[in-house]
């Protein structure tokens, strides 16, 4: 194979994300210049932020520009190396893009190593961005202190399931919500939550209150929404809540909604913090040894849903991370 | 007189603020037991908390009883006395409720100085909860600092004059959010703001971008509803929205509106707190006096809406809070 897909952001989508948002390029394989590296990708990230990076809204991060390779996270083999600290053989994680091959300087990527249940795929989940987020939004943001209870939404997802087994890891009491009855015993069954709730049934807030007798000090929230707003109503005194997502209003064309249930934050002396997981990356060579530590004693699993195939699935793919039927970190296997 | 007249809550209100959700009872004036002070009552404190108070729903305080004596802070002179440290003639401060004469053991109680600027009605103020909700609001869960720039809503009421006053002692930009162009005159000419917005004109987000160029550190938020989502917008990266409280939400009896920009928290790395006054009350004393210093220097004006008249008016006074016609602490003056 001498030449290479890559998509291109082709259009903002509005609303729900279409095929015809992406452009399927075909180009020759890179060439590495001086103190640059070419990489085969092996895994592409799928992640409910890139419906952000795709838009024109002011956020933490510049949008892809139109015309430009789609930005994602992946894992890859580096084939072809000018670089000093990259050899070929080399595993390497990155922001190399929605394709096949990706050139790069060492940017913001750096080697892995792949051993045992340290897979290439679980550098994409618990051992990539995906365990980060979890990891630094409920310890450092959210403030985890050893006996809270943890209330997490979007349980079942890449973040979600991180954030459950950390916080019992930590010593905290974990309560997932997520949307399936099979999703809600996974999490109790082969995670170890204490509690789950089935946000598709009508009595939410009833089952809410079961799982949570003594309310939450962390609710970690992935979702937005209804499911936010209910979570809202079970803040114990002290709270915090940490904002790290709203799939659920990612591709909403209208107006969002806004947690209606907030003044809680006043009657619970609690607190709201939106973070960005760019922002502690001196820290994540640290965590990601802490990270891989639980994964190699077995205490941290890293719950993926890699589907095998063709770079061409990656729209749908997408497409699919917001209708909720994936079960942990969502991520496209390429098989050459 | 030796009958002594008081409000009694009568029903929880449903929506906005009734005549009939409170019963005018007369009874003889108090006689003190042992370690007890009669007071007459001078300056009774109508505060939005009110409407809380008066609320079955959850919150940070029990809900006054339906025929208890309507919850309220007041300013009196002691008339009776088997109290060591309370005597005749004594200014006092207390929670003694809507009524002309209150019994009290001196819990919550304390004596105040009155002289010069130091008025009754400014321990209502800016010497008062009202004050002390904007020091410690601005101060503790904003954490001002130095040059930060500050956006205060409900910014002509008692706690807003406040805030934006304390805000520039401590060396910040002060900006207001109040409802009517002469209010917006008034923060700037007579109290120091550097901006005002009129939140009744149409251009609401205009007039924000164009008075916080540079965005806000701390936005104090007394408002609620669509001036909360506005503010948001406006953000600077690590930005502290503290939640005093949502008057613009308490009378209503449908859903209350949330935020649908709060996930500009996210993308700014905000927080946003809610706090309740009673939690500082161990640092009440010390705030009261540099506070009083402030004034005493004149470097912070109590601004009043002070109607003197007969207890009777204090179900229409209190209706009146909400329709946002009063500038600064509105409080009822007794004259006997």
């Amino acid at each position: 194979m001498s030449r290479s897909r890559q998509f291109r952001l082709a259009a903002r989508p509005e609303g729900e994300i279409k095929d015809s948002d992406f452009e399927l390029v075909t180009a020759p394989i890179p060439e590495p210049a001086e103190n640059e590296f070419v990489i085969e990708t092996t895994h592409i990230s799928i992640d409910p932020a890139m419906r952000g990076w795709m838009s024109a809204a002011r956020s933490y991060i510049p949008p892809v520009k139109i015309g430009e390779v789609m930005r994602a996270l992946a894992v890859g083999r580096v084939i072809a190396s000018h670089h000093p600290e990259f050899a070929p053989g080399d595993w390497v994680h990155g922001p190399f893009g929605v394709q096949e091959h990706a050139v790069s300087n060492g940017q913001d990527a750096y080697k892995i190593m792949v051993t045992g249940p340290l897979t290439p795929a679980a550098y994409l989940g618990v051992l990539g961005l995906t365990g980060l987020t979890a990891y630094f939004g409920l310890l450092d943001v959210g403030r985890l202190s050893n006996g809270d209870t943890v209330l997490v939404s979007g349980a079942a997802g890449g973040v979600g399931t991180a954030a459950g087994q950390i916080a019992k890891i930590k010593g905290a009491t974990a309560v997932g919500i997520a949307g399936a009855p099979e999703k809600c015993r996974m999490l109790i069954e082969e995670l170890g939550f204490d509690g789950a709730v089935d946000y598709k049934r009508s009595d939410l807030r009833v089952q809410l209150h079961k799982q949570t007798p003594d309310r939450v000090d962390v609710f970690f929230d992935n979702v937005g929404g209804e499911v936010l707003d209910e979570g809202l109503t079970r803040l114990r005194r002290g709270a915090r809540v940490v904002i790290c997502g709203a799939v659920s209003q990612y591709n909403a064309s209208g107006p969002v909604a806004g947690p209606a249930n907030y003044m809680a934050l006043l009657v619970s002396r609690a607190s709201m913090t939106g973070f960005v997981v760019f922002d502690f990356a001196s820290r994540y060579q640290q965590a990601i040894r802490e990270l891989s530590g639980w994964v190699s004693q077995g205490r941290l699993r890293s719950v993926e849903d890699t589907a095998p195939g063709d770079i061409e699935m990656f729209p749908s793919m997408l497409a699919r991370l917001f209708t909720g039927q994936n079960t942990g970190k969502l991520a496209l296997e390429l098989r050459p």
